[in-house]
């Protein structure tokens, strides 16, 4: 069995809690936290430690999963557990991963552990179709969709403007862009003709509402460059009708072959997902697996999804996977 | 640069004689045919070669493409010549993989080669996302369709027929499976539930068209479990209108994640193909060039797609891939 550790308690833990559950070749070796443990409750009635326990516990943990955010905790949690730990973190700062990775990669080698960084759906599953796709057709263009989901940087933006209560941001691809992209047209497409923005506000008692859906619109970066679409609804109706975590979308290969570019091809990957924190911690279980099996062969450093050989994922052997997968 | 051979010029060798000019790290070193190489024109002009030469050709070649049958040519071909080059072949015979594997892996062992089997898109991409996706989502359900597309073994199956001078069959998906899937509805399904075979068939002057169709859709194995339609038309119409070789599928996984199983994800892996051989090809460059790294790193022995990290086949630096694919 793979002893399993999760550092961090929010939504990613929690997934990996439940994946843990899933996985016949691993159990839960405790759930790590910054809070006063004795104020955590989880959902397996897993123990509960302090962070600092963690350095009393290298032997009872095979993989350590880092489950804290990108902007603040994996940047100095992941370097620092990778001395002790084979560690997994979903790191998604795009701009900051081969800094990231240099840091992380240090300190694995230093410990003689395997960390594998920016496990997830994307950076991790797209990126990895993106590469498949670029290597089998480098005559071509990519193109990546989100949604239809619930973006959590966006919500807490509208969440930050004065006189609003709580909110619910959709991102949707535009499908008019997805059916040319499908056709082969290869379009040139700007940001606004990808995806449009659907927000849901609950606005204080007496706001005004106009001022609020102007603040929204109008916002850099965040909305000013899509089409962006508000309604007010009550808290209730947001309780009852916008309380899942949903995602996904799509990412396109359209490139062409032959001597003279004359046969076109589509490869298209697409997730649908009801819950993205627990599906990308079912991806981060995978990859544990894999951190494990490398360490247990010898290897140790800093890897990314492009690094692992997709059978190190599978719980069967290679055998089986020949036999029955290929 | 990479030095490709080819063994066997038909659909698949043309289709790696194209992908080569379109990778920028490679060269066609030479095409070897068991033809007279003097009735062999390429259509780069690529030098024609006699099977035997190989055999003193072993420094002029970094990687060999065997592009032969997988009934008769491979399962002699590859363990053959893994003893002298690495190798990358398509042999798709799924039931007889593992017998194939031990055998190519004993030659590339002797060798010190590097020899990766059962390369193209399924077997191939089609396994790999039934892999990585059967890891990820542990409790699931695997469907693979196939189509719109020609199948070769169809349209030689009805070319056996008597009176049938020519004919092409297209495998379709059944739109509604299709969608039954995509809903998360886990559908069971039978062999007629998820494809239907559309025939084009040229009968000989004064055939007795009954009969024919007769002899196809009750033909078994190929056709009897299907709802297959045939429609006859003339050889011109099937020169004019079928003469392509377009071809693709779609491999989902529906699976859950949570406690309760509570929570519902579609991965969904699609490929729309205008050239069945030359998209395989490309597959099958993009492999060869991991098993050039594979082989300058020291590594020898037989694999398949599951043993190879992703960014061996892409033409650029790990450092270029993950600050641009990642």
């Amino acid at each position: 069995m793979i002893k399993i550790g999760i550092l961090g308690y929010g939504n990613i833990g929690r997934g990996v809690e439940a994946a843990v559950t899933n996985a016949n070749d691993m159990e839960l070796a405790g759930v790590f936290t910054r809070r006063d443990p004795e104020s955590v409750e989880t959902e397996t009635g897993a123990k509960v430690y302090k962070v600092d326990d963690l350095y009393n516990m290298k032997d009872e943990i095979d993989v350590l999963m880092l489950c804290g955010g990108s902007a603040n905790d994996l940047p100095v949690q992941t370097p620092e557990f990778a001395k002790y730990f084979n560690v997994i973190d979903s790191f998604d700062t795009h701009a900051k991963i081969p800094e990231h990775f240099e840091n992380v990669n240090k300190s694995a080698l230093e410990g003689e552990n395997v960390a594998i960084i920016s496990v997830g759906w994307d950076p991790g599953l797209f990126s990895l179709n993106r590469l498949y796709a670029q290597s089998i057709l480098p005559n071509g263009n990519d193109y990546t969709f989100w949604g239809k989901g619930v973006s959590q940087g966006h919500s807490d933006a509208i969440r930050n403007i004065p006189s609003v209560k709580d909110a619910r941001q959709y991102t949707i691809p535009v499908e008019s862009a997805l059916n040319a992209v499908r056709n082969g047209e290869n379009p040139e497409l700007t940001t606004r003709d990808k995806h449009t923005r659907d927000c849901y506000v609950v606005a204080e008692e007496g706001a005004d509402k106009k001022q609020i859906e102007n603040d929204i619109v109008t916002m850099p970066n965040y909305f000013d460059e899509y089409d962006t679409t508000v309604t007010f609804i009550t808290q209730e109706e947001l309780d009852a009708n916008h309380a899942g975590i949903p995602h996904g979308g799509i990412v396109f290969r359209s490139g062409t072959t032959g001597l003279n570019n004359e046969m076109s091809h589509i490869i298209e990957y697409k997730l649908t997902l009801d819950s993205n924190p627990q599906f990308t911690a079912s991806v981060l279980i995978a990859y544990a697996r894999a951190a494990y099996r490398l360490s247990k062969n010898g290897e140790s450093g800093c890897k990314t999804v492009f690094d692992i050989a997709p059978g190190l994922l599978h719980p069967e052997s290679p055998e089986f996977q020949r036999k029955n997968c290929l």
